[in-house]
């Protein structure tokens, strides 16, 4: 049985918990073997990363952020990826290497061909067989993050950084249309599911 | 007054903190504002993921543990090193990148063009301008190590570890000489003192 690497990206509030469900469910009505995972994390050194970027005490420069990305990012291919995909099992990540590139890239300005030769050093050939970009208006994603934050409203600087954040998924997503599939999750839940029902049929047909 | 970023370096039981000692009297001597850290370590970042290191919880495969490193050192150069150099103050380190070549290079095996390649995304064109390298002949440095360990013996792959990592030390030394001075530290204290010392005038003259 063919197994894929799969990931889900895209700006925060676009729905990837929801989506993710969507994707759990695909692959338990198939049958197919699958594990779900997620970056920052996936690996005890993962996780312990994932919780050192979040505390203040700890904080990141620029550079040093993205390297502690790829730092866990290694790990994560060496100890959970690459081995699932070597006993035939087909894995999900929530968020990749996508992320780094909208994020540290597009958002916080690091230059794009910085993140591209980490992202060699680290993953070699290894790229996504697909990745899910949900996408919602700026509005509609902003709109949710306060809402999970029980924030007022946000800073005009944060909007910028979001915009640019889904202009760099949406330009990498639209200069590799064999590898993405956009989609709009500003829709109903009937018609999100089926397009992304769609992308996994198409992967493993 | 010229400010210089030093490192000093060594393979474990070279004796690098009674050198350390040596160095801190000669600056106070002649006045000259200095300021000492560490690798990895010398921020908080560092810090933190100096114990992730060290805990077998978290641990680390080979390019994981060196993007780490990487990462820990982008944070100090951006945080505590060009800082104090661009307000005079001298910067001694104990150890640098060089002891990232030693040990994940020559004592675990990665490419040194790879550590390279992260030496050159993390610095650009930052490099110390004197590395003093402690050496001892293996069997010292293993003695000290025990002794430190309360440990019996060595294991033979141990003793092979410390061997590559001597050597890659070395050759990087010498094939850098206007940059490093070796030190044989299997010696008396009187005359090691001396080496260091006429290093550093070297250095500020």
């Amino acid at each position: 049985m063919t197994a894929h690497f799969i990931t889900l990206d895209g700006i925060d509030g676009a729905g990837k918990t929801t989506q993710l469900a969507v994707i759990r469910e695909w692959f338990a009505a198939q049958e197919r073997p699958v594990l779900f995972t997620r970056e920052p994390g996936g690996t005890p050194l993962g996780e312990a990363l994932r919780r050192l970027l979040l505390n203040p005490k700890t904080q990141a420069g620029l550079r040093a952020e993205t390297l502690l990305m790829f730092a866990a990012r290694a790990q994560h291919i060496e100890s959970v990826i690459l081995p699932a995909l070597e006993d035939g099992i087909s894995v999900v990540s929530d968020r990749f290497t996508d992320a780094t590139f909208a994020y540290q890239g597009g958002g916080r300005g690091l230059p794009e061909a910085d993140i591209a030769q980490l992202e060699q050093w680290v993953q070699g050939n290894l790229r996504p067989s697909l990745t899910i970009l949900l996408d919602v208006p700026l509005e509609v994603s902003l709109a949710r993050i306060e809402r999970s934050r029980n924030k007022d409203r946000f800073e005009q600087e944060e909007a910028d950084f979001f915009t640019r954040v889904r202009q760099s998924y949406l330009e990498r997503a639209a200069a590799a249309p064999e590898r993405y599939t956009v989609i709009n999750s500003n829709r109903g839940k009937t018609v999100v599911r089926r397009d992304i029902e769609a992308a996994l049929e198409k992967l493993f047909a």
